[in-house]
């Protein structure tokens, strides 16, 4: 189809250019009635004007037969290398990752939507409706992958072992999409609700062999790193990794004031808390670079968040502002925009193995997707939308049966609408009434647990006495408890705290380009198909990295948790 | 778009008619060098001549940006009513089903794959490659579905209670894509694994209340329900459903013999054994219609099937006799055929939590979807495969966190490679030594489960006292607990013996017709699918149903299994 095509269009714009002056001067003629000069003769003139006409005329039948065979036959042509290509102008690209989000999240959460808002059974997310494929995760250390991996594959296009922060199976460093694409003149930004130096934004903006180094990731996240400046837009939680160990925020190791180096040296502007959000206005008063860090660590979960907006910000107010910022940003740029915006927490969720924190992190997702879709709508400026998860977490089951009992074929979402409080922070209003009622009797620590948080907070009424002692008895374990206490009454089930390796969904606003990653594609695909749509050389990024990098090696042989575990029948026998 | 074309596509060749005969009679003035009568002077003429030109070239450049446009933003147009329309012939269309094959399915059988037969990570299924799309599964009565109304959303389009076999919540029959099907003058056929009463089947050729009337859906099938003959080609299991229970391999509650209608009074041939379906040579020597019954109830599991091939026909081998007899008993007919093929029991090894076994069953399937993609490729019958699954079985998850342990990031899936029988097959070889040998002592009983079941056939080499004696003592029970042996050393987790609520892949060969379910859908949508495909009217069968089947009504009313069972919290409390 291209090739009978392209004739056609390189050939008529020339003979066109050619024709165009000598038109206007017959036209000239023709209008004010004087001959301009012409060739030899008037019948080779005719005849010459004769044979463009019927040249045209050829060209409109072949061209309309052509679009009339295309509407016809071809509404969806399998997807080409030729028409696969990103667009040819400026270009902005979001690429969004529900951190922890396997499909089960999503019959969860849709069908959660549909009881709390007394939708009908055909309502569904907006993500449903952006269905795009799915993507495999596995890494090359292991059948399941953790977030490092998953990100690397996203940031480098490439398997790698679990922990690596875009460094490859032989330690060495990989250049990143995101790197890549700063170099060649597009503004970058990385959204995300836990710690900035978490694995998945670490591995878009640095290199380290594993990923508990976050001292050393936030040092190469704000300009620090061997290639220098790269990410223009930070927003997230994970303060306390920027700040001194000598100041009380501080989770560093060593006194370094990252924050400062930032602003000093790097030229960032830094906001810390709500007023310095909100003096943002959405984006719409943001000098660049910006490091903004509202949370010390985690953004809290958006089931809790949600009554504390006065101090924190939501993934969608970040997003938006993300959005503007960098659009505004490169409004004068012949190139646009690269933005990682993780929905960071639906896994911390799955961690937990808390469905009532989880369903409400997945809607923030969904919320925050729509405002990309609207952003990429009416802007001017060519773009897509890709989403997807770097793995599931949990191992989430929308069915559960317990011991002695037939299996039973139903799940029930009004449980989490009950649950008004993540178990996190049960959690910690446990502890924290503990420490500051240590002479209180078990009588009364067991009827206040069970009156302000298990029906005050999580709405269960039926309580026994055996979960109210475990809560009591045992505070460290309580996340996992009430957590427990959700799923066993709302029926989900969960097989592991970790990842497991079931396919991920994802997501794309659609278009030509994306065709690429249309089906069941491997984790890498995406990585690839992000720096191809960006035409951005990842490969010479790589290249420096290894040269300026040279002579680093991981300070520890790497090592799977699994090795550290005792037996997986050792529980059996005890 | 469509608007902007339109005009030029239906004003162009208006105005190239007109201007054609003139234009012949100018070309031939020009050849032969002998002016023909024309407008009143030379100058008119060229100014007419110039002015074609020019609209005619400007055509040639509205166009051009059309298809450039096109080319560039548009080469996967979203489908439009007009095309995604059915193709205008004669077409089959095969429908497959993956009874109870959630996404972890996949990639536990992908992986296991990759091990087995020491392939690259990036080894994929041909499922994989031919991924379509997810499909919503829940029913009218429950966020988690059965078989039976997940089959009725396939063959009526419409969502109804669990247990309903092609009956609405209203207890009325609904006409079902293969009954309409038939009626239009297509040939049908089902292909399964199990009981051909069971669920799935039978919603495409019965209708009944409660999925467990299975004597009167095997009398349905044959042809004694209201609508007469339906089905032209049976292949499966489940002959005890049309033996009188007068013999010895009946499991009718009458003594009706359901094979001796079906040959006398409907004219089937009858199979009942494997030399029955070797004489079939693969649909190359088959009279239709055709009952091939060729095992009691179900087929063995693919684990232990091929071991006993002499006795029992793979899905494969069923599912391309079925295609051979079909294409050839259509081949002088305007319609093709209806065809549906079910993996019946990845669902029963999802319902005993048998990792071991589901792997084989799934591979099965997808050779099977690979005959069924080559066949429609050879075929000069246009035609499409779509493949889905009804719900998932089991809550499988891959990665399995044991108490105590800290959650591992893997799965291991060379414990289902050592594997070599079912759970189901042991449990049986168990209860049959321990008939056989009732007196042997209970040391010599456990030494033979360890030597020959659990070293012998699963490869277990480290099974502990505690799992021994359990499989010793309570052998009712060994199913689950063999079952459970493997998923723990495999590191594979279940929810539950029943189903579960994740969305369920997708599969298709492709094309247009197809992009109508592309994406993200309500099972129903496929249903739906299905008979706009075959473009039957499904309405006026369900009228006919209506108006034969009035007065019927259930003998109970229907009650979930939950409402049957203990507390879900009394486990929590013994």
């Amino acid at each position: 189809m291209q090739q009978e095509r392209t004739p056609l269009l390189a050939g008529t714009p020339r003979r066109n250019s050619e024709q165009s002056a000598r038109a206007a001067e017959e036209e000239d003629a023709a209008i004010h009635g004087h001959p301009v000069p012409t060739a030899p003769s008037s019948r080779v003139r005719e005849v010459a004007l004769f044979t463009w006409a019927l040249l045209a005329t050829a060209a409109v039948i072949v061209l309309a037969v052509i679009l009339q065979h295309r509407n016809a036959t071809v509404p969806v042509p399998p997807p080409t290398e030729t028409s696969v290509k990103p667009p040819s102008g400026k270009r902005n690209l979001i690429f969004m990752v529900s951190d922890g989000m396997g499909p089960a999240s999503l019959s969860l959460t849709r069908s959660f939507r549909q009881v709390i808002e007394e939708r009908d059974m055909s309502d569904t997310l907006v993500l449903d409706q952006h269905f795009w494929g799915t993507s495999r995760t596995r890494s090359s250390s292991s059948f399941v992958t953790d977030s490092a991996a998953g990100a690397t594959a996203f940031s480098c296009g490439k398997k790698t072992y679990n922990t690596a922060i875009s460094m490859l199976p032989d330690f060495e460093p990989c250049g990143t999409v995101l790197e890549a694409a700063k170099r060649a003149g597009y503004m970058t930004g990385l959204v995300v609700t836990t710690d900035i130096t978490d694995a998945t934004p670490a591995c878009f903006a640095s290199h380290v062999f594993y990923r508990s180094q976050m001292d050393e990731i936030a040092m190469q996240e704000i300009g620090e790193g061997v290639l220098g400046h790269t990410v223009d837009l930070i927003l997230g939680g994970g303060r306390c990794h920027f700040l001194p160990n000598t100041t009380a925020g501080s989770c560093r190791a060593d006194d370094v004031d990252v924050t400062a180096i930032a602003q000093k040296k790097h030229g960032y502007t830094y906001a810390h808390d709500r007023a310095g959000f909100d003096a943002l206005r959405l984006g719409k008063n943001i000098s660049l670079p910006l490091l903004g860090l509202f949370a010390s660590s985690d953004v809290p979960f958006e089931i809790d968040r949600r009554n504390m907006a006065d101090i924190y910000p939501s993934l969608n107010e970040m997003a938006l502002t993300a959005l503007t910022a960098l659009e505004e940003a490169t409004k004068d740029s012949e190139k646009g925009f690269f933005l990682m915006i993780e929905g960071s927490r639906i896994d911390h969720a799955g961690h937990i193995n808390d469905p009532a924190a989880q369903v409400r992190e997945v809607l923030e997702y969904d919320k925050t997707f729509k405002s990309v879709v609207d952003f990429l709508d009416k802007s001017e400026t060519e773009g897509v939308l890709v989403a997807t998860s770097d793995h599931e977490t949990g191992g989430l089951a929308l069915a559960l049966q317990t011991p002695g009992e037939l299996p039973v074929y139903n799940w029930h979402p009004s449980v989490l609408v009950n649950a008004n409080a993540s178990s996190e922070y049960l959690a910690h209003l446990l502890v924290e009434h503990m420490a500051t009622n240590a002479d209180e009797d078990e009588e009364d620590l067991r009827k206040w647990i069970n009156e302000d948080l298990v029906v005050g907070r999580l709405g269960i009424h039926d309580a026994l006495e055996v979960e109210i002692n475990a809560l009591a008895s045992n505070p460290a374990a309580a996340m996992q408890a009430f957590a427990g206490m959700v799923s066993l009454r709302a029926r989900i089930g969960w097989s592991t705290h970790g990842h497991s390796a079931v396919d991920v969904n994802v997501y794309s606003s659609g278009g030509p380009a994306a065709e690429k990653i249309h089906g069941n594609v491997e984790n890498t695909d995406i990585g690839k198909f992000l720096r191809e749509y960006l035409e951005v050389d990842v490969d010479e990024i790589t290249k420096e990295l290894r040269e300026k990098m040279k002579g680093m090696s991981p300070a520890a042989p790497y090592k799977a948790t699994e090795e550290t575990n005792p037996h997986p029948l050792e529980w059996l026998q005890s």
